[in-house]
């Protein structure tokens, strides 16, 4: 593990957007990372928009979501498409044919195709105050799951509910991939700010690995990079 | 993960005996690769041994032991050691400069140097009916754990004293690389023969990720490679 | 460069099958490798086909070949194909969908189909007494070229005539990846025997850059391993 | 070759920079780089220092000369070695200890330091007008040269008097890496900017291989990236 610890957002956002661009600059040949939505990558994306945008030397970088929060209007795209659209793919212009959308319906397809395409290069991943990853949720996947769907009933439901205007479009279930697929991966990137990360970060780095902090389990990936500003190493540097 | 089913422990030697030369002759540079004692590879060294000899090509290759277990008499060397340097390191004429033993002495430094030499590229391992790997055994390991020394009292104890003729000689602690330092490791090679192995194997392919069945968090390193013979893997196959 | 020098063409055939097979292994996925026809290699064929054959676990494996020469008559399917599917393609009964020929119809196509599946992984490679690798004679292909159709007239047909029984059948071209293609691959291995290899081994190793001397710039690429026997390496080590 | 156009000088400093952090970051372990002074990086490490300095996240880079212009005057460090303090590893903050300065009372064991500490990862190189990168000047060098001391009397002395104010410290040679050393680096980033890199560019990417243009072999290098501006591309986009 490397901890790269940053004054603030924007050394993150920075840091982070070069370390992205330098991974896809350094292959000569096509490069496959999944990407994370959420608030924490927001300025990474806009760091990196202009840049990769318009740019023939990116067109090898084919990009995945690794999760997706479905919507009961089967016309809806997705929460994690719908943000990964507006924040980066729509701004950075990536072609359609270089975006490999997980859903509901490709879910079961999903580890067989990521092993056909040589495997994931790396994951850009956040990480949440319960120390969630992706859709890995404490309770709902374990240590062994590749990619899964996840019944989502009751306070499960609720989690997912803020990301609707409308309640009676959210789902009762979400797709996510697992433990076991993310750290198939070759490189792990993990970002995080702010002291409200701070426990789930300690976890991630100095806690047993223990399911019902499912990030926990990341430290044992023999690459992973984690970007943290300094509120969110605080418990780890006490 | 990458399962290869040889038919007999013959082709298992073969195949992994060739799997680590290529992998040897692969680098233009220093290459690290940690090695198991036990039984069962003491088919693959013998493959080995007469190719590496007195064959400079192999002169770039350091070799590392990932558990030790002392003697109460401390001229003797360990029988980690012991059973390498008969097995391998000595027939295959292995300078001492290009092999770094682990011990009790040193256990506490490992992580720090393996880290310091770049990692190891690879690692020999076996596996125990109960599921241990290197001195991982139930009950002792967290996943967690980088290199500890294991106090090894009672029914611990009474797993090392077949080790030794005159008990008296039996130590109260081994000393291993603990899960989160095997699973750093750049590439796990895991073999395996004979049906008293199936149920391990069926864990580690196919089981939770739980650490009485330590070997199961293997399955979530990202270049794993395991040899079987049939009996070793009838249990997945079933 | 990385020399491996052995004591005769038993031990080549060997080192170099070990090698090739642990390179096979040590990918998870798709791994993509040239090999050559000849005499040299008949032997490192004859040790890799039956641990090749019947074995899932190097299904992962495409061929390629890096030259051909056709025939007038265009029922034949060329002299290299011919020389590879029975040293080794029939005998280790590998898949058609895994062997990609390279022909008089598709060379044109060759070097961005290599581009699209991520480049050759290796590239086994002979040497010719003149120094040639591949279809690059002297006085044939410059080092800036890419895969080519030769002109084969006068002496040049002459030299290769002597795989045709029918001499109508001689064509007066043939193709080859030129020596910019070749020095693309991410590994080269380089294989010779006999002392009358002993000159064009010197120019490889020790000789200047020249076009004279076909194999003499790929002393150039970043990873090369040559594997020669004692008499093959008799002027270098003079 | 990956090609990358920028549309100008700006760009191609944030890119370039972006591209060495990125290296820089993704290796859990050490990294070797060698950079180029001149006055073509100069935006590039103004790009970098602020981002390097104080971060331990870069504590694990090496850095590199690859050529070296000493002076008359013992007591002066080279022209090369003053140029790279001053554009980078003073502003960076660079330990002297990360820093290994090629000269001439060390050229000779260059190549095999460089072995020993597993190869160069990567180099930044410039390129002249006149083709020449590193000191491999049209005329000096061989394609086969490693490391070498380049006697530079007449015209080749006029070429490097510029650089002293006072003429009588003007060495009558220098030190570069050759050819041979260079490429066996495993990746190349080279930049160029103004139309009057365009005929240079020209022949680095579609010219024949020919030592009166140096930098023309570089494209036999199986990973090179090339960064230029426009004006820089202008005559290989014709």
């Amino acid at each position: 593990m490397k901890i790269i610890t940053v004054n603030n957002k924007q050394e993150l956002n920075e840091l982070t957007g070069e370390m992205l661009i330098g991974l896809m600059l350094s292959k000569q040949n096509r490069i496959n990372i999944a990407i994370t939505a959420g608030s924490t990558p927001k300025g990474v994306y806009s760091y990196m928009a202009p840049r990769i945008r318009n740019n023939d030397a990116f067109n090898n970088v084919h990009y995945y979501n690794f999760d997706e929060i479905p919507s009961t209007d089967s016309n809806f795209i997705g929460i994690t498409m719908r943000d990964l659209e507006d924040m980066y793919l729509n701004p950075a212009q990536i072609s359609t044919s270089r975006f490999h959308h997980l859903n509901g319906d490709n879910y079961k397809e999903q580890d067989e195709k990521i092993k056909s395409i040589g495997g994931l290069d790396a994951i850009l991943l956040g990480i949440g105050k319960d120390s969630h990853y992706c859709g890995n949720l404490p309770g709902t996947t374990k240590f062994e799951d590749e990619t899964v769907k996840v019944d989502a009933k009751g306070e499960l439901k609720k989690k997912i509910s803020g990301h609707f205007e409308n309640q009676s479009l959210v789902p009762d279930y979400w797709i996510t991939m697992g433990p076991r697929s993310i750290m198939a991966a070759k490189k792990l990137i993990l970002i995080a700010t702010g002291s409200e990360k701070a426990e789930a970060i300690w976890h991630l780095v100095k806690g047993p690995v223990d399911n019902q902090y499912p990030a926990s389990v990341l430290k044992l990936h023999p690459d992973l990079t984690v970007i943290a500003d300094k509120k969110a190493m605080k418990e780890v540097n006490k």
